[in-house]
């Protein structure tokens, strides 16, 4: 009855025996409660969260049905999971993009060890030059071809032009030799695209001081086939994921949060303008 | 003719024999340019940046009149000053806050010693926290008190709190036993206040990808009784200093001055709020 995600393209996964998250048939997506800190810091947020966000909000983080004794898939025997929605159970192909959010992924609260360890890794990635990292993707190609996911090893070396250039691919139904960003101005632009929303969500972190969001994730996520059939409700999803170093923000904003956001807006942005700027040059050619 | 600015709070000061900027009667202020990188960079962006910027974002730096040989103040013989505008000199008794922008103030490509420092230093005050940190102050009482000026150890063990009460402090008449925050709708409200100059700073770092302000400085400034007088032109300066760490952006927006500057807005905002309370209160008492 419990499954491994098939679309899991970041995080632990429950592969070769690992602990991992799992899924089932009616759209619940399992995941291991860690037994430090983070499973607390974690569970208190999913707890607290529906009850401290605004209504409109609200829709950008998983539904959380409560918690659960659950077969761990390392074998190791019943373990509380957290039961939430599986964002990509109403998808059939869905292409995804993780994004992990803030130029500063370590607490100021956290171990000295901790920080230096974090403080390597967000130096080694584009999170300190471009205030947010791309931790995991999968763009679906076709029915032949499958989906694109390139290895950790390769997300993790990713620099700014390789960014940009995934931004392309994401919303392109080619991804060579050049991705043709086909689908940049339904996915990324419109008034309930990908950039509204990040819009939204930008104008709620300038004024919450709700929460502080270290390590957390934008999940982006969408159905080719979908699009391409007219299919319009809901085929762009912008979803909060992983809150397991998410404390309390003591009266002060998520400034980490925003500037990652911001910079990652114009990343967005930047592709939109690009294929509205080659659409118009093609009809003149 | 050269003097020792008597407006200062922060940076290298030039008493007791030590290298600093020098001003003139003219409306001048020569800042020593430093031997290293440091002076390199800073001369590099003002040659650049009068013609880098639109228009009504210029008016946020200190207007640059080119270098000159200067004698030092510290007695070491001639050596290149930047000339700029003395943004005191307009004004008899200014009250001056000198904020550090930025969750972080060191630069990726620095050295490993020097980010390990400024990184301590960071975390040692406001600066990861709140995504800023007051950087020195003085606050005109009266021609009996003078200025109350708080020494430099004092305001790097401000915190949160702190910042709010000097923040209160800035813009009120009376400092203790609990600030009036009577300058507040004049100060940080209104049309040509503090909010709307940040205000309009935050669009433009929302989309600039020209420059990166590591460890760079808002300074706000106004004369309590050209309020009072009823003088409106030009009574409140909000401007950038210290380029020393400015660098290319490389296409990417400044992030880190973006979230540090709107964590900023949220804390003069909310003192701003809280002043229009307590009118309102003491309007019904």
């Amino acid at each position: 009855m419990f499954k491994i995600p098939k679309h899991q393209v970041a995080g632990h996964q429950a592969i070769d025996g690992n602990l991992g998250p799992l899924i089932d048939d009616s759209g619940r997506f399992y995941k291991p409660l860690q037994d430090d800190e983070r499973g607390t810091t974690e569970l208190a947020f999913y707890q607290s969260f529906s009850s401290m966000l605004p209504h409109h909000i609200r829709g950008f983080f998983p539904v959380f049905y409560g918690t659960q004794l659950v077969e761990a898939s390392d074998g190791s025997g019943l373990r509380p999971h957290l039961v939430l929605q599986d964002i990509t159970s109403n998808h059939l192909n869905p292409s995804i993009l993780d994004v992990k959010i803030g130029s500063r992924t370590w607490y100021p609260e956290a171990s000295e060890d901790y920080i230096q360890k974090v403080l390597e890794g967000d130096r080694l990635t584009t999170t300190v030059t471009l205030g947010f990292r791309i931790s995991g993707l999968q763009i679906y190609e076709s029915k032949e071809s499958g989906y694109w996911k390139p290895a950790r090893k390769e997300v993790k070396s990713f620099s700014a032009d390789d960014v940009r250039l995934i931004l392309r691919k994401f919303v392109s139904s080619n991804l060579e030799p050049e991705p043709d960003c086909c689908f940049a101005s339904t996915i990324y632009g419109g008034c309930s695209g990908i950039l509204e929303q990040l819009l939204e969500l930008k104008a709620w972190f300038e004024d919450q001081t709700v929460y502080h969001f270290h390590s957390c994730s934008l999940l982006l996520l969408f159905d080719k086939e979908s699009v391409l059939n007219g299919r319009t409700v809901p085929f762009v999803e912008v979803k909060l994921i992983d809150f397991a170093h998410t404390v309390e923000a003591k009266g002060v904003i998520d400034h980490n949060f925003l500037g990652g956001l911001c910079s990652f807006i114009k990343f967005v942005s930047e592709v939109l303008t690009d294929s509205k700027v080659s659409t118009i040059e093609a009809s003149f050619n």
